[in-house]
């Protein structure tokens, strides 16, 4: 089946990637209908507009969205900061309601890695809701008394979905372990959602075996012992910070991919690499495609192509020759496909 | 000078790790005249008491509080779920306006670091406000349209004293390197509060080099070049999360002390290892008191005996002997500091 594809390179690294992706996905057998949209840095700097209503209107209409990375070169002045990822990035995961972000994490080569500990594991972040939803203030701004206040806002709805997903998740692989990561000694009115819900729902799935950690002994055990994690549930902001970590304990950040999905599919979901924009590394050949590729491999396998998406994976379990630029690791995998 | 030392050993490996901060402190040359105080789990168990009035206002005539470890044992049912760290530890911090969360980390021996590489530097975490305050409510809770809120809230005067403490003690080292930690395009309300307050007290310090990294970046950068940091200074949470992280790729959790501190002087402060209560580990030697001696180190410096402390520090700068039990790693740096 053809599939309508919105790409959105985006800034800096951003296009080369996708390109990759694209060239792999379809050499595995996709057949894709692309579209590609120009969004982010330099739209926004030739434009002033981060994301009319036309295009988002316009991306709403297609099966998927491949997103490369968003932001502005560090120290940019002509781009307020965040304004491009809060105004693309963020508005598309609310606008089409991709509550879930799954993030896969595995070593493929632990003597490659800076820990050296094998990594084999899945990140549900909540994607929607959290310290993410941009409540708050400035009281008295500019005064000596000011104040921010900044809120997290988390519906039950939205924190059992979650959970939901990741149970199933977990029931359905080898170790059925799922691990709830929160705060909940400090962050009690949060904390006490998301540990009872979790609770709640997991008397529904006795063969998952449940646990609990703290945010900040996750990160002790995503160094010392990250084979403890198979399946972990958090929230958005936790989900930001310690899939950042998983990245850079397990093969690196050039290697995390991440599929936001409405598992509904009231809309078209997106699959983006976790890493950005890196400007620094535009056009010199160092900018790795890899998670660009396993995202769409994931793209493939959530839009039904489940055998091409494998074909894909089992390729991307080998690592590409050391050394090797963006379009030669693309090109190692397309061989890697189509033989 | 001797100074009145408030001892809560508290929980777990606690009482095993401060006894041996005493007597290596004592053995330096410190004159201490130590009061303990039976506080943490077992106590609650029996009295259902967490802190009382009075036994505040006693903790606060001392010179200074030394604390091994709160919390009770995992899974623990007779103890609600954070009670004592927010009843105890939390309370001391905000009670005694402790707003300093100094925690330094230092690789000893990289080899024996799960990355390798070399960490230096020093956490100046805020520590009375942030998301800490308790802020928020669970809304229509136990229904379907439950609503959890957790607030963070963020003072000029709370975030610009911290910043300031930072700056202090970035001019005071080598490097003169300040990295404000934040998540600033996402948390825009308490973001711009502390990148403004950051820039604006930055003008002040000329000599010091400024960098600003996302907290999801700056986990990355701890585990793959932790080189890059010297001083960093950042909110309540993502201090949590970082320095949990930071003592993971340092000499690990064991070696991680902490400064509790309020700069005036207007109470007694309060030093503590890092880690947790161990309970597990009780009763086996296998408490590592590293961390807890060197909070005592970090105490006396506070308390004007900066030779002391730095006779002590010198004689961490050495790690104890592998295999050494709790009593012999204490013994280990009672012999390096009177010899
Ligand atoms: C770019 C930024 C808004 C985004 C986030 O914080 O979610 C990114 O860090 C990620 O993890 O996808
Ligand atoms: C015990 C807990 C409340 C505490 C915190 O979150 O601050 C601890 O993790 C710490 O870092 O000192």
């Amino acid at each position: 089946m053809t599939h309508r594809i919105a790409v959105i390179g985006g800034d800096g690294i951003g296009p080369e990637v996708t390109k990759e992706a694209i060239k792999v996905a379809r050499a595995a057998g996709a057949s894709l209908e692309t579209q590609d949209f120009q969004l982010g840095a330099a739209h926004y700097e030739r434009t002033a507009e981060v994301l009319k209503d036309e295009t988002l209107a316009e991306l709403m209409s297609f099966d998927a969205i491949l997103l490369g990375a968003i932001g502005p070169a560090i120290g940019s002045t002509t781009v307020p900061s965040g304004i491009l990822e809060r105004g693309l990035l963020l508005k598309l995961r609310f606008a089409l309601d991709l509550y879930i972000n799954q993030r896969p994490f595995l070593t493929l080569d632990p003597t490659l890695t800076t820990t050296h500990k094998p990594v084999d594991m899945i990140v549900i972040r909540e994607n929607t809701e959290g310290a993410y939803v941009g409540e708050g203030g400035l009281l008295r701004k500019g005064t000596p008394y000011e104040v921010a206040t900044q809120g997290s806002v988390n519906t039950r709805n939205g924190v059992e979905r979650a959970i939901r997903f990741a149970f199933d998740l977990a029931q359905s692989r080898e170790r059925k372990l799922l691990t709830l990561v929160h705060k909940t000694n400090v962050l009690t009115y949060s904390g006490d959602l998301w540990y009872r819900t979790f609770l709640e729902v997991a008397s529904e799935y006795p063969a998952v075996i449940t646990s609990y950690n703290h945010v900040d002994a996750a990160c002790i055990y995503l160094v010392e012992a990250p084979e403890r994690y198979d399946v972990i549930v958090t929230d958005n902001l936790f989900g930001d910070i310690i899939t950042d970590l998983a990245a850079a304990v397990s093969q690196g950040i050039g290697y995390a991919a991440s599929a936001n999905i409405n598992p509904e599919r009231t809309g078209p979901s997106l699959f983006e690499p976790v890493h950005g924009a890196a400007h620094d590394r535009v056009g010199t050949g160092e900018a790795n495609p890899y998670a660009a590729i396993r995202s769409a491999a994931m793209m493939l396998d959530f839009l039904g192509d489940t055998a091409i998406a494998a074909k894909i994976e089992h390729a991307l379990a080998v690592l590409p020759p050391a050394g090797a630029t963006t379009t030669e690791i693309g090109d190692f995998y397309v061989e890697r496909v189509t033989h």
